[in-house]
């Protein structure tokens, strides 16, 4: 979806927006570590935030400045997450944003901050504070790909994107940077995004729209109210394309509304594509079912169960296991409805299995972006999960990251 | 807990019980595959099957055999789980019980039958016909290590064993064999658990003590609801110690229940420690919650996290990923409330990261046995899940299982 020029653009391609990467000796590998994103003109903020009851200090403290309904900069962190830090992981997420709003010259809760990395480790202040000095120095219009490569822990590569859309004879433009990799439950891995617009709408709009994208999107690689201690999505809108201001749901709105879906299901996609380890991509579509709910809670069980992603790592077409996560997904399938598709080639219809052409389906499970269908015939409503295989890789990063 | 002995004895270890396993070509490393286990003496007998909604279709007719209320056989194989097989598959099953009925001279609706291994695929029925010929003519005293041998699968050691208690100035005996090793989620492999007794009891409260204890064993090392196809839990009574006979829930209830228990425990832990490549034992304990149910959800929410898993197999006391699968398990916990030990070692107080000695964590996690204790601090009820690690061998197990 998004050029090589619109990644590398990412969230300083919207007019107005200046970002930073930088080192700060946080991550023990030495790489990029602090990022500052930064609009001079005030934004309208929009957060969704992690569902965890044992919510990272960063986390509480963006909920408020989200709460306040605009903002100017966020400063993130990557190699510690600042959770179950007790008071003094409060004490230095406020910090954060004390010395970002220092260095920028605006309020202290007109700063997002976000963290990932460790959990129960105290930030290293001094570190921080220099890194943070560092970054709002280095602010640039090409800062994106930096400040993208700051966040990242166990990505392979910075998930970046831009695009444009007009409205009202106006150029409106969105950037995004994204970090999210621990995928074999992606809900317990630290998603953070950061989206830019510089389009003029609302702040009760913004909110609304990315609440509702969030649910068809980022938490459809996830499970819902399953996530981890530090997930984030925030889009800081701030007016420079001077398109004419959003302030209902009119024709404008559905073109921002579709923009801003398009790049939230982009991102969705890459993040699982970029599972630890992962060497396969999963898209796993539900149809047929009665309500949304039931075709998410079919399409999760597929998507969570070891069984069936170490079969897609081993390019096995177990249609078995794939009907069995289906069978104890706790929704009241009829197994003699049920149709299950791999790569569009149908391997269990109504309650047996199907004859299928060995060769055909051994082409489609070597394939690197494989395509589940799972029909249940019950009623008209679908949903799509994205996914990953389970490899050992997985295994040796999860088993070898020390705390 | 069981002797060497007793081990060896198993199901036939009760009086007037016989079994036999023999290879009858269904397995492809031609291993044991075939397995009856016969008394004479009609026994009450008791079920507890699979909730998956695709079930196999020996569940669906064992299920009717138990309706009787009374058995003679046990009839099982491995190799092929003749699931998602359709109206052939009821045939075939059914089959199964009138072959081994006739060859004992039984009733097809005494004998419960039960498979496990690959979905999807029909019985070889002229296999079937001679192993189970075969078996029969092979029962006997000492035949119940081949019968278990004949049902296991990926499990690294076939599980048996055997008590005795005293009930009413006669000795009562109990055996068993078990099967089942799929375990990082253990739902989605079969579990089958075959338990023989010589007590005599009223079959409507064998029933109900299996019901009771299985909710408290082997559902705790799966999720509720959760299970494999094939799932299947049997006991046969056959009333041959003639101890007075248990009718209500007397003394002697009480001591049958908790041997009963005793050995739904053992293998609970059993087949848990012997997950497919799995290194590590972990018990988790979840006290001070508000209720059972809340117990069990915080202890599965953490049996269930590859990230605490492969954690574990490296060793890493990442007590973070632990408290995160707290967090999110859906159960209203208080960070602050809540307090996290590896090994009786607190990691995790209120909050915070406990201070602890790092040598002696160490060696906690270097152990093959490892107990996580989580207090709650919410109320005064318990629940104990065994699990255990997630390592390379599962990858390649899952992995490398052609169908």
């Amino acid at each position: 979806m998004f050029s090589e020029k619109h990644k590398s653009a990412g969230v300083t391609y919207p007019l107005g927006f200046t970002a930073a990467g930088v080192r700060a000796g946080i991550k023990k590998n030495g790489n990029l570590d602090v990022a500052v994103i930064y609009t001079e003109k005030e934004a309208a903020v929009a957060g969704v935030f992690t569902k965890n009851l044992v919510a990272a200090a960063p986390v509480h403290v963006s909920k408020i400045v989200v709460g306040t309904g605009s903002a100017h900069a966020i400063v993130a962190n990557a190699g510690c997450a600042n959770a179950c830090t007790g008071e003094q992981g409060l004490r230095d997420a406020e910090k954060m944003t004390e010395i970002t709003a220092q260095e920028l010259g605006c309020r202290s809760d007109d700063v997002i901050v976000a963290s990932t990395g460790v959990i129960g480790v105290n930030l290293p202040m001094d570190k921080m504070e220099s890194g943070i000095k560092d970054a709002v120095k280095n602010l640039s219009r090409e800062g994106s790909v930096n400040a993208g490569n700051a966040i990242i822990t166990t990505d392979t590569y910075s998930k970046a994107g831009a695009t444009e859309i007009q409205i009202g004879g106006k150029e409106v433009r969105f950037g995004v940077i994204a970090k999210g990799s621990g995928m074999i439950q992606p809900n317990m891995a630290t998603m953070l995004c950061f989206i830019t617009t510089d389009a003029a709408i609302e702040q009760s709009l913004l909110q609304e729209a990315l609440s509702e994208i969030t649910e068809v999107t980022f938490n459809m690689i996830s499970v819902d109210g399953d996530m981890s201690t530090n997930d984030m999505v925030t889009v800081l809108a701030n007016g420079a394309a001077e398109n004419p201001k959003i302030t209902s749901k009119n024709e404008d709105y559905e073109k921002f509304y579709s923009a801003l879906k398009n790049i939230c299901t982009e991102l969705s996609k890459r993040i699982a594509a970029d599972g630890e380890g992962a060497t396969k991509f999963l898209t796993i579509n539900v149809n047929g079912a009665e309500n949304f709910g039931d075709a998410k809670q079919v399409a999760m069980s597929v998507a969570k169960s070891p069984l069936v992603k170490t079969a897609f790592f081993g390019e096995d077409p177990n249609w078995g296991r794939v009907i069995c996560a289906v069978g104890y997904s706790g929704v009241k399938i009829l197994p003699e409805k049920t149709v299950v598709k791999f790569g569009g080639i149908p391997v269990y219809t109504h309650g047996v299995g199907a004859k299928f052409d060995d060769e055909a389906l051994r082409k489609v499970m070597s394939e690197k972006d494989i395509v589940i269908d799972i029909e249940l015939g019950l009623g008209e409503t679908s949903a799509t999960v994205w996914s990953c295989d389970l490899s050992y890789g997985y295994v040796k990063i999860n088993g070898e990251y020390t705390t």
